[in-house]
């Protein structure tokens, strides 16, 4: 299936005083489209699980490329991909480009924990089965034959 | 030579709803790090760089872990390693601890661009020599026999 | 006329330890929402205006009220009003409410500035006229009989 | 008696993509400012109170003025003056200089709370009497005599 898709403005406070993103920015960006996609994807609303059911969903690692630089103003495409839902934990790949130009890729690894006892806690089944409606297998991976330029954030 | 290294203290505005430092902060705490050590490490302060020689130090890559969550009034020492001085872009390795005990720990290259032609410029051969001093090389790399349980940023 | 509205996500990363928007990120949502007024009510990209006509529109005064608290998931309206347009600076009125129930509301001054000579330019002459649409006084103001207990941002 | 002081260095993270602060970073410096003057002003660590007197102290107004625009590098003296210290709230008055010259002044009030109740509730005796110390009705105020030219943050 598809990727889950947002469209994002860079805005003033985005950017640095080189006038580019500021990379802490783009985390800001992750955390806020990965929620949209419980909201919008997993029809699981985040402040919900948090609020509701004590559910955390911190993250514990990330691996980020800033392939290309990324000015105010530009429109950044987000795109995120289920790449595996475990039983307690996600990884997702997550990618911004402005108009088919790759700037930023990700790979983000989130755990499920339950507030009360901070521990790891069990994915709800139908989250996971909503998860596996954007893997990341069902489409092949773009060919990485060319190391893209470094440059960026 | 040792690590460079400095106390953050973790500040109420860096702590999400969870009370846990929110992934994005660590990211503005690595960058504010980083600058203290070009200021006081490398003896160039990034400011300076940047205002005279219109140099900048955009970030391309990072693979972090956060280990353990970190909470608000937490005290944490970060160390920075030199791993690679390359011609124009290096690689560090960071890592913050509480009390000795992990928490975050990271792997960043940065490019050295002229912000004039926005294209990699050599880094300063006085920046390199000074670069060595925090060589990863020169000591052990912690023992890695037990990966750390992962919970949150 | 009316005000220009929009309504604002409060996001796990606009809170605090508390739980409650941190003060900073509501001056963020602010940016933001002025930066979307300009855009949509003003018909005057704001990154337009900085790229192409090196205006800046900087602040240089802020008279802000966080009149009760606003939590994660928290659906914020944003409301905003011209109550001046001078030669070079303006003076807005800015409200955010959550179900009908204020929550912050601001007076905020920009200024005009020419990025070149970091002097005060006039607003052009089509954007004054726009923001008479958005006049304050077209309607009346909120009686403020009851002053609100004073409680958090 | 003399006013609490910090200097603070402007980050890079701190300035947006016209080289100058960009406000909401602007609160983020006297959130952290805050916080120094009850860690070390106060003798009453800010993160004390939340964890263990459950006690948080939400800004409920500001007034500000961005009186010229700061760059990155710059290292601003902070000041901090009590101006009323009453029963559950406080009024302080803030200024950041760079060099002598007046870069931002603002009134903050701030409120005790209760975390488990969200009311309001009495400052400690021994803080009270520590605000005193900084209050600002000891000094003649600054004159006012000559109105800054309004320029950014």
């Amino acid at each position: 299936m598809s990727a889950f898709q947002r469209e994002v403005l860079v805005r003033f406070g985005h950017c640095d005083a080189a006038g580019w993103v500021f990379y802490p920015r783009y985390f800001e960006m992750i955390s806020d489209f990965v929620e949209d996609w419980f909201e919008d994807g997993l029809a699981a609303s985040a402040p919900g699980l948090f609020h509701h059911k004590q559910i955390l969903t911190p993250s514990v690692h990330f691996t980020v490329d800033f392939v290309k630089p990324t000015r105010y103003g530009d429109r950044l495409t987000f795109n995120l991909w289920t790449v595996k839902a475990g039983t307690t934990s996600c990884e997702l790949r997550i990618e911004a480009s402005h108009q088919g130009e790759l700037r930023m890729r990700a790979k983000q690894v989130l755990v499920f924990i339950s507030a009360a006892s901070a521990r790891a806690t069990p994915i709800p089944p139908e989250l996971i089965s909503r998860m596996h409606r954007f893997a990341a297998d069902a489409e092949p991976q773009p060919p990485p034959h060319k190391k893209p330029k470094s440059r960026p954030s």
